[in-house]
């Protein structure tokens, strides 16, 4: 029988920025918690739409759309679905958020550069078992 | 581009008990609320794992594995997944959760005798656009 997870207490207890976590999984999806603490990178994911809800605090989500950007507002209680293939960048973050995403999803997803040294890239593999 | 959602501001204006509304979709999966109030039915998901996260108040989920009961108590930032094909009773509820389950899925499950009034029995057709 599958255990019960305390997941707001796992998404209070982070401490460190840009290092998403699996809570749990369902379905091919995984259920992460993460903390945002200032600014990600622009990417996309080419097979996956992804979840944010904002547990605590609040951030922004700049969307990119035939090379024009706009931002979203993003507070506690919020849901947002950054759909497959969107270029997106987490910002002005200050937030405690619970992702929803394929398994294996890698956080940084299609960008290729290198990863300032502020953001843990994820390896994919989380979740794989 | 896709709007925000109010999640929580959606989960605390319901007032009706059993009713699950979908609030947004991603990779084929819905994201509904739910006021869950009292006690539910025994039933499975034959397709689908099932997740509970508990955003108010708290409950119990009865849960029969080879004819044997036993019941966890989720409180409020608790999460659980129901895995495909399990046997399980929300019971002695009062609390507003968010669930995470396949497209379509009908909120009673495989049962298939009648239904307590207090139940709204789902269509499935909620997300199949």
């Amino acid at each position: 029988m599958p255990a019960v997870v305390p997941i707001i207490d796992q998404l209070s207890a982070i401490d460190t920025p840009w290092d998403p976590r699996q809570a749990a999984t369902f379905n091919g999806q995984d259920i992460k918690v993460v903390y945002l603490q200032g600014d990600f990178i622009w990417h996309s994911h080419s097979d996956t739409d992804e979840v944010f809800l904002v547990q605590e605090g609040s951030m922004q989500m700049g969307v990119r759309e035939a090379g024009v950007e706009s931002a979203l507002t993003l507070n506690k209680g919020d849901l947002y679905v950054v759909p497959m293939g969107q270029e997106h960048r987490p910002f002005n973050a200050d937030a405690r958020v619970l992702l929803f995403e394929k398994r294996g999803t890698v956080n940084t997803g299609d960008f290729e550069g290198e990863v300032p040294g502020h953001i843990h890239q994820t390896d994919g593999r989380s979740g794989s078992d």
